[in-house]
Formats: C-alpha cells, sequence, structure tokens
C-alpha cells in the first residue's frame, strides 16, 4: 500500500447525515489513514442553490451545485440526498464513471434497486448501503457476508423506530395511540406529518431491501403488504400484555414452499421473545437462519450520528477495496422466487371481538372457526365488561391461512351474538 | 466470472464443526455456485490415525492424515482443530501457500493471534474467524468493518453459553451453582471438566479476541483479567434481584484515558439492559461506539450447527476473492496502546456484607468507603436475616476505582461489626 496514495470522496447532500458524514471524515482523518494506508480527500459536497453549511466543521468552499461535474471526480461518491431523483441519476452517473457507491437511500432501493444493483454489477463497481435499513445497525453486511453460506427462513424486524416509539408509549404508560404520537413529535421521534412511519410505508421500503438480501431474489416495496398502527388501541395493547404480549410493528419476510412473502403488520410478540425488549426508538433484526439459528442485532436505527457511522463503515470497505484491489461482495438475485399467494401465508393470531353475555355464546363462535378448520388454542374472557351486557372475547387460534381467517372474521361478523370484531392481529415470535 | 474455475478446500478437523461445515458445503453446493460463480471442491479432510466419519455425509475417501500434504494442495484452509498444535504450524504453512484460511480456533488466535495476523498480512492472504467468538453470530465482520469508521469506547459480552445457563438456572429457578451445573453437564451445555468455562477461560481468550478488534490493538489472552463464576452463591443472585439486576458473567474491554482494560468478572446487569434478557445458553455482544451508539449482536454461541454457519459464511468470502480479486480487511493494530493499570479502573460495584445487627453501624461502615472516596449510592438492608442478630446489607457504590474499592473491602472486613463481607460484584450497563 501507499500511503501517497489518494481516495477522492463527493458528499452528495448536506443535512444531518452528511455534515456528521463529513465530520468523522474530517476528525476521524489520521485514523481512517492509518487503516486504509492512503489518505481520505473530500473532493465537494452537493448541496441546493443558496444553501449554507448547517455546521462550521463542513468546509463552504467544497460546496457546489454541479452534481454530475462532482461525481465525475470521485473515486467514491456517497449519496445522502434521499428521494427519487437526482439521487437515482447521479447514482447511475457515478457507477457509470466508475466510482464506487456507498447511499443511506432506502426509497431509492426498495423502487429502483435492481436497476442500480445490476448497473454496478455491470460496471465492476461496489454498492454499499448498510444505512438504508437499521441506521446503525450492522445488518445488511451480515445478511451479505457473514450468512452467505447459510440459508435464510424468516426475518422479523422492529425497522421504524417512530412506530416503536409510540407502542411502547402506549405498552409502558398506557396512552392512547394520538396521545403517543403527540408526544413522539414533540420529542422529535416523529415528524409533523407522521404518514410515511405510522401507516408503514418506511419500514416497508426497508422490508423490501431485507428481504431481496435474505432470499437472493428481487423484491420491490409494491410487493409488500403493508398495514400501519393507526388502528391499533389502548384497548389492544392492554389485552396484549394480559396474554403476555406486546404489539410491535414488525417487518416479516419469508421464505414458504410456494414463494416468498413480505409484509408489514402490527404483530403480537411473546414478553419472552428478544424483540419485546426492544425498548423506544431503538431497532432491532430477528433473524432465523437454517444452521445459524436465531439471530438479533439491535441498535439506533435513525439519526444523523449513528446512522453516519453505518456510512463511514460503507466508506471504508469501499475505499479499501479502491486501495487494496477487488470488491465488496455483488447483488446475488439469482433465485428469482416469485410471490407467495398473500391468502395462502400461514400465521397464529389473536381476536379480540365484543360478544353478547350469554349462554352458549361461545359455541356459536367456536362453530364459526370449526367451518374455516381454524383451530382455536385458547379463549380468553377480558374481566369487567359486562356492565352493558357484552363481554370481550380474545381468541388465540393455531396457525392458519390468511384466507381461513378472513373468512372466519366474516362468519364472526355475520353472528348476531357477536357485536363487533375489535382487531385482528398476528402471533408472531412464539415456539 | 467463470463458471469453470474451482476453489479447492481443505478441511483441518472432523470433529462436530467439521462434520456440519461439509455437510453444509456439500448440500449446499449449488447454492454456493451460483452465488460464487465457481464451483467448490472439497480438497480433503484432515483426520487423526485411525478416526471414522461420524456421519455418512462426510466422504471418508477425502480422509488423511497428511495435514500439511493437504493445505499444500488448497486454496481455502478451514481450521477446525482447536488446541495450538499442530493447528499453529499448519495455518502457518497455508498462508505460506498462499491460501486463505478460515478458523474457528480462539484458543490459537488469543495466544498466537498477532504471530498469524502477521504472516497473513505480510503473505498477502485473507484470514477470518468469525466463528472464534460468538459462534454463528456475525460480530467479527461488524467490528472489523461496519464500524471501521466509528470509535468503539465499550464492549461488553456474554460469550459463554455455559455460564450464561448457569447464572439463568440460578436466577429463574433459584438453584444454587452446584445444582445448576450439574444439570447443565446433564443436558450437554457443560463438560465434564467444567474449568475452562466456569472460570471464565474460556469467556477470557474471547475478550482478547474482541478487545484486539475493536480497539486495533494487540490483546493476548494474557492481558485479560479474569474471574469465574464458581463464587457466585444462589444468595448473591437473590440480592441482585432484589435491586433490579441479573448476574451475567461479561467480558468487558474499555478504552479508558490511561489504556485499555480488558477483564471478564461476573457482574450485575440492570433489568432493562439489553444483555439482561439474554437467557439459556444464547450470547451477546454490546459495543457502545462514539457515533453508531449502542449497538447489540445476539445469536447461538456454540453448537456444531450454529458455528458452521459463520464458518461457511468465511469460506464464501474467501472464496470470493479468490474468484473476484481482492482481500479482506487486514488487521489493524495500528494503535499498540498500553494496559491500563488495573487498579485504575472504574466501575460502580455491589458490596453485600453480613454486619451486627445494631444501631450505629451503618454509620461505622459508611465512614470506611468514606475514608477511601467512595461514594456510596443505595444501603439496602435484606429482610428477615436478623433472627441470628446479624443483618445483611447490599450497598451500591457510584463509580470508583478498583484500588479505592479494594482497600474499602479491607477496612470493612477491620471492622468489629462486619461479620464478613460476602460478595463485591461490578455493576455495568446501568446509564
Amino acid at each position: 500500500m501507499n500511503p501517497q496514495q489518494q481516495v477522492r470522496i463527493a458528499v452528495l447532500g448536506a443535512g444531518t447525515v452528511g455534515t456528521e458524514v463529513i465530520r468523522l471524515l474530517r476528525t476521524g482523518k489520521d485514523d481512517l489513514s492509518a487503516r486504509l494506508g492512503a489518505s481520505v480527500v473530500l473532493e465537494g459536497i452537493l448541496v441546493r442553490e443558496g444553501e449554507e453549511p448547517r455546521d462550521p466543521i463542513v468546509p463552504a468552499e467544497l460546496f457546489t451545485t454541479d452534481g454530475f461535474g462532482l461525481v465525475s471526480r470521485a473515486d467514491i461518491v456517497v449519496e445522502l440526498l434521499g428521494g427519487l431523483e437526482p439521487a437515482r441519476s447521479l447514482v447511475l452517473a457515478a457507477i457509470e464513471a466508475g466510482a464506487g457507491v456507498v447511499t443511506a437511500n432506502k426509497a431509492l432501493l426498495a423502487s429502483h434497486g435492481p436497476e442500480i444493483y445490476a448497473a454496478a454489477d455491470a460496471a465492476e463497481v461496489d454498492l454499499y448501503f448498510e444505512a438504508a435499513v437499521g441506521g446503525a445497525i450492522p445488518l445488511i453486511r451480515p445478511l451479505r457476508e457473514s450468512l452467505a453460506g447459510d440459508r435464510i427462513r424468516r426475518v422479523l424486524g422492529i425497522v421504524n423506530g417512530t412506530t416503536n416509539y409510540i407502542l411502547d408509549k402506549m405498552t409502558t404508560d398506557g396512552m392512547d395511540f394520538d396521545t403517543a404520537l403527540a408526544q413522539a413529535q414533540e420529542l422529535g421521534f416523529a415528524e409533523a406529518d407522521p404518514t410515511d412511519d405510522i401507516e408503514g410505508y418506511d419500514a416497508a421500503a426497508k422490508a423490501a431491501i431485507l428481504a431481496s438480501l435474505a432470499f437472493h431474489t428481487r423484491v420491490s416495496i409494491y410487493d409488500v403488504a403493508r398495514e400501519g398502527i393507526t388502528g391499533i388501541t389502548a384497548q389492544d395493547v392492554a389485552s396484549a400484555t394480559s396474554t403476555g404480549h406486546v404489539v410491535k410493528l414488525l417487518a416479516i419476510a419469508e421464505e414458504t414452499d410456494t414463494g416468498i412473502t413480505v409484509g408489514v403488520h402490527p404483530t403480537l410478540v411473546p414478553l419472552a421473545h428478544p424483540l419485546a425488549s426492544v425498548a423506544g426508538s431503538f431497532n432491532a433484526v430477528f433473524v432465523e437462519a437454517e444452521a445459524a439459528g436465531e439471530l438479533m442485532f439491535y441498535g439506533r436505527g435513525a439519526g444523523g450520528l449513528p446512522t453516519s457511522s453505518a456510512v463511514l463503515g460503507d466508506i471504508v470497505a469501499v475505499a479499501r477495496h479502491r486501495v487494496a484491489g477487488g470488491l465488496g461482495p455483488r447483488e446475488s438475485t439469482y433465485r428469482s422466487l416469485p410471490l407467495a399467494d398473500p391468502g395462502d401465508v400461514v400465521t397464529r393470531n389473536q381476536i379480540r371481538m365484543v360478544v353478547v353475555d350469554r349462554w352458549g355464546v361461545l359455541a356459536e363462535v367456536a362453530r364459526v372457526f370449526a367451518s374455516q378448520q381454524v383451530s382455536i388454542e385458547t379463549v380468553y374472557q377480558v374481566p369487567g365488561r359486562t356492565t352493558d351486557g357484552t363481554a370481550e372475547l380474545l381468541v388465540t387460534t393455531h396457525a392458519a391461512t390468511v384466507r381461513a381467517l378472513a373468512a372466519t372474521v366474516s362468519g364472526l361478523t355475520g353472528l348476531d351474538v357477536v357485536d363487533r370484531v375489535e382487531s385482528v392481529l398476528r402471533i408472531e415470535g412464539s415456539q
């Protein structure tokens, strides 16, 4: 290695993450050079017309509004713009020009991943994106590399800190959804417009990326079944607790006999499961692999500083290849698996319903489950709801298809003795 | 890439892990070839004179007792012999011959790591050892690569499944140490001679490897302060529970102002800490990094199948480099940090002691702490111990040096009112 060698880095975007990346590049310069055997040079920073540095450590003299010009001068392009354009065009231009690319842009990869992976493959350049899922948590690298000789069966992820914070507050403080959301917004854990988080779009993009890597096949955000948490009530959370569960918004990706299934769903997780104790805005991804067994990766899923750590790790990896030769693993999507029919997906569930409180109701309810061959594991009558002549029932099922379950719920709502079905929640992570 | 290209693999050792690695190599052949763009060929298996295959999937015709001959014909040498020799000589011969090396041998790396890392560096061959710490848990790769642009401050690891199983049983079932050990032996979680595990030697070897990677400096097992769990009583565990803690055997590596400190100690962990819920024989490593913040990696720390998953991931990484060119990250031990004076290490502690149950005792006890400038956070008198005229006190300290704490304990045992000091346990993971 040649200590005179330079690695030129272009940073696209000088927002929160960009600023922290630049800070780490500057303060860690000597360490980085020692680790790499080459010096790291910040070639330029792409900003919008008239944008000012947020922080004195960001050198305004390196600001440029000419993205394509900057990309053409760099060995490594670090894309932190977010959104689809101009991020997509600049990343493709960087690849075309032979630069390695590091990106934290989950939306870009979830929508245009296949195009970008293919371009990087063809140009034989590195494409790293550790920060796109799970912020600081090393996740992409373990999936791409450490488990490369194993076969992943299932991935369960808490990949959105905003919704985890809200559900955690609802669980530990008994808050309702609106109060918890308002508090999250006050503390900066939720955006003024929280739709992307609470409706599960953010988690769905990450689910698509995780599923692609786990199963070596192409999955886009459009393949992901998606439910948010806006329908989760304080009563859902309390009922979950009463049966030894917590409610978590999970990204769930699974390989079945008929294909893969990828979704984002509010889910009941048993208290003893490692995912249950992931509190506040932390993220965690739980992986079930054939040989490795159960694994979990836990950490900060968002924030400028944690995310910048993941970006820096990627920059170092790409820079090492620039200095020492070689390339990181390619995206191996050699399997081209079909999506399973969503109706075929098999899950355990908990159904919460309000029924008329009289003899014989349970028999009628049970008959509907039996008619769809959905097997009941437990029935629990929630105490203290009988004053108005109704009772609340929690029915936990054994594994059943989504199709059979939907037919069951439809049958239940047709019964005179059933006032309403309040919620139907999946259960994951039990034995 | 050339699908006709072959990667020749030598497996040294056909024990539990070796057998599973061979199984995965054979059953996953097509997937591996697809991922690599080259075919993987099992060149030979080093066994002891007269050894028979344990499993029909292991091809006896590939058995050889000529280790050096086998190593000379391989592109990748997978060392699963364990122990120091002949593992060390064969690994060095493989490196010399230009083969990439994958090893799961923590003892070898903890004792001869620097020699082996330097040899691999000089020969410019890959050296991967994901399975040496934390079994199936991707841990080495995140430390070497994902956090390469960050600065790690502290590592806290549950890295020995046997002791975690025993402590977990003592906590959840109220067992004493001997009963829990006997049960662990019955279930195969502990060896007939459990010394290596329960005295912390196994954890110390892993602590040395983790510290080397975390701080980019050379740490050998001889640098690791080591305490086992044989002194932990049912009463220690019960007292921990009564103050909201669990007892865990932790590998602790920390960078301080005066150097690094690496140790293995039975430690109190607050119940809300992610490490507290690591149950049974599972392992987990908790990392505090400057930018990334808190991270945790969780999974199966031992067992043939989980360990073989980590070995396979390494084989794939090394094979990719053989096919596509390049090398994995080198061991960057550029910092050469000194070891801190163990007396300077600062920790919080809980001291459990039996005192005479009369007025004025607490004042005398408090005076001893004050004389060493060890600040008391809480004092808790354990109920129901006063029948024999003594009382049990739990004193929790603020952060103090090991030196000041030792002087305090010595002062306490000198007091007439103190019958005995039962235990002194560190507290880690609190805010």
